[in-house]
């Protein structure tokens, strides 16, 4: 095991334990927010993607970001279920807009209950978050809670953004996107709900509404980065016990990864007017005749050692978020007697760009 | 011309004027407020519904309580324009849901577009609205934008309950609804976001934080289910060139309208029993061989007089409508000169429930 980020392997028992912990402490806060009366399909699934096997990880890095520059944890359980809550909600949408049949290794609320009911249960599971961001202005003072709305209102801009780029680039068939575009489509669609904003979201809990909030943005942003070409390898190579969506889905699907423009960068003119010309229309489009086209495609991206390239891309993007959160940390060191959990959460943020690339789902 | 409401109809160009220029000015700043730089298919198709022809009720209706109540409209313009925002979101939402093809006498964000892109739009806008919200901290001050955030996710959240509630009896099939279950829900889907929202939303403004922003509920709840009611009819017996919408769309999606409980509580066991089949299963699941039901159907509504039955509780409900109105303006008297244009914000709330019920569209 070489490479950056590999030499933490070590510290993924952390990881794990520390991702757990705030895992069951967010989810029981979360569910505890659920109203019980309600409309059959509405209330009664917003808990149902929550409880499916998950790594928590968006409310585990806001609840250790502030445990890590000081702040009390149960300050930040508020926010942690805030972005868990537009997490889920984001995972609902997502799987009506691709059509897909499974999450976390169960079937997705649109396929199980279609996709009039689960448009509702997703918008239901964004107002619930919107309620706990309300519920700060109690918790945690007028002030700091507008902050968070800033916060939050960016980080959904973001991310609705980065969704229509990539809705855009399948839809207008783009084939000549450079390995810059995709950073800039990770930055926004993966990049700033599952990092910059859990890490900004702790550190304005721990440090107060006037803080500099942005100084862990680089760190989420290599991170997240890493962490969306981990995703599309684990897609194209991953087993379905361990990964939980369907193999190969993103070239069912014609999503622009990584993977896929290091590929239309190296082919033959030959192979690059097949990948075209099999990108162009929908899925729908497409039909399941399509299944030869897409293991051709997978045995290019494996001869054009796509796979090695891509993870060497996530290697370095590794080694840059350690640094990172390596200089940030060194400027705001930890009290000379931190708690036990203090001293695991900075252990723990240290140790999470390695978990990234090695996790297996 | 009798009944309730109908000795208003004479006021409607005036209700029209209100309207026509209500809508100009809220529609406009709508626009002004959706952002220029954007990936494609985002926020370049968020001014396509709010340009399409349409009464600007809800905006129109939060600017003239605002007024007729001694504020300044312009005060109320972010408000209003937050209201047609999420109100444009839940109709681009509410054609996904309903697979309709036709919105104010053009093709579905959805139907020109596919699903994947319009609720992308749909969230965008709902972005938007949020963010008009937290511009009233600047405009209106911290307290009452605090007020008018808490008015909107409760506007919300009975919008959802509303459209869970329509959902959940379409998917059981529901058939022993009673009219006090289709007014529950025509309070929460319908009332709530287009009169209560509005109307308490301009009381604040007008007034200011701690007024009793509840006082015209039963006006709006009145007004709302004459609304929905109405609306029933119209898909039902309106033409495709003054309707907008697919006419019988209702039948075809099996939607629990008054004129269907009704017909349930009316017919023969024979019928009940047809009828029941028929609204077994989804639109997709009955495809278009149902159109003979949907005749017969259509005709069974009219042999039992179900329109005319109808159309005599929207009556009732606009004679209620207007008693309200008139106590609580009563209560409230204008000042000795009130502006002409304070004078004709009271005739338009004094007309709106006779013009809920003679609208052709």
């Amino acid at each position: 095991m070489t490479g950056p980020g590999r030499a933490l392997a070590d510290a993924e028992p952390l990881v794990d334990r520390v991702l757990t912990r705030h895992r069951e402490r967010t989810v029981a806060e979360l569910l505890r927010h659920i109203p019980e009366q309600s409309p059959p399909y509405l209330y009664d699934l917003a808990g149902d993607y929550p409880v499916r096997p998950s790594k928590g990880l968006r409310g585990a890095l806001c609840l250790a970001t502030c445990e890590a520059f000081g702040g009390r944890p149960e300050r930040a359980l508020n926010p942690a279920v805030t972005v868990e809550m537009f997490h889920n909600a984001f995972l609902i949408h997502d799987d009506i807009q691709d059509g897909s049949e499974l999450r976390r290794g169960l079937p997705t609320l649109s396929a199980a209950y279609g996709v009039e009911v689960a448009l509702n249960v997703g918008n239901a599971t964004n107002l619930l978050g919107l309620r706990r961001l309300m519920a700060n202005r109690r918790e945690l003072g007028g002030e700091l809670a507008w902050r968070l709305f800033e916060e939050t209102e960016l980080m959904c801009r973001q991310s609705l953004e980065g969704q229509a780029m990539e809705i855009a680039w399948i839809r207008d068939n783009a084939c000549d996107l450079a390995p810059a575009d995709y950073y800039r489509m990770c930055l926004k669609k993966t990049s700033w709900y599952t990092f910059l904003y859990p890490c900004r979201a702790g550190l304005l809990v721990a440090e107060g509404a006037h803080t500099e909030a942005t100084r862990l943005d680089r760190f989420g942003w290599y991170l997240g980065a890493a962490f969306q070409i981990q995703d599309d390898v684990l897609n194209l190579v991953g087993t379905l016990a361990d990964y939980g969506k369907e193999i190969a889905g993103d070239l069912w699907e014609g999503k622009r990864t990584l993977l896929l423009i290091h590929l239309l960068e190296r082919c033959t003119p030959a192979e690059r007017a097949r990948t075209e010309r099999y990108l162009e229309g929908t899925r729908a489009q497409r039909g399941p005749g399509a299944a030869e086209e897409v293991r051709w495609l997978s045995e290019r991206l494996t001869a054009y050692g796509c796979v090695e390239s891509a993870r060497a891309a996530a290697d370095g993007l590794v080694a840059a978020a350690e640094r990172e959160i390596a200089e940030v940390m060194e400027a705001a060191p930890a009290p000379a007697e931190p708690s036990e959990e203090a001293a695991e959460a900075r252990e723990f943020l240290l140790a999470l760009p390695g978990f990234v690339v090695t996790r297996g789902r």
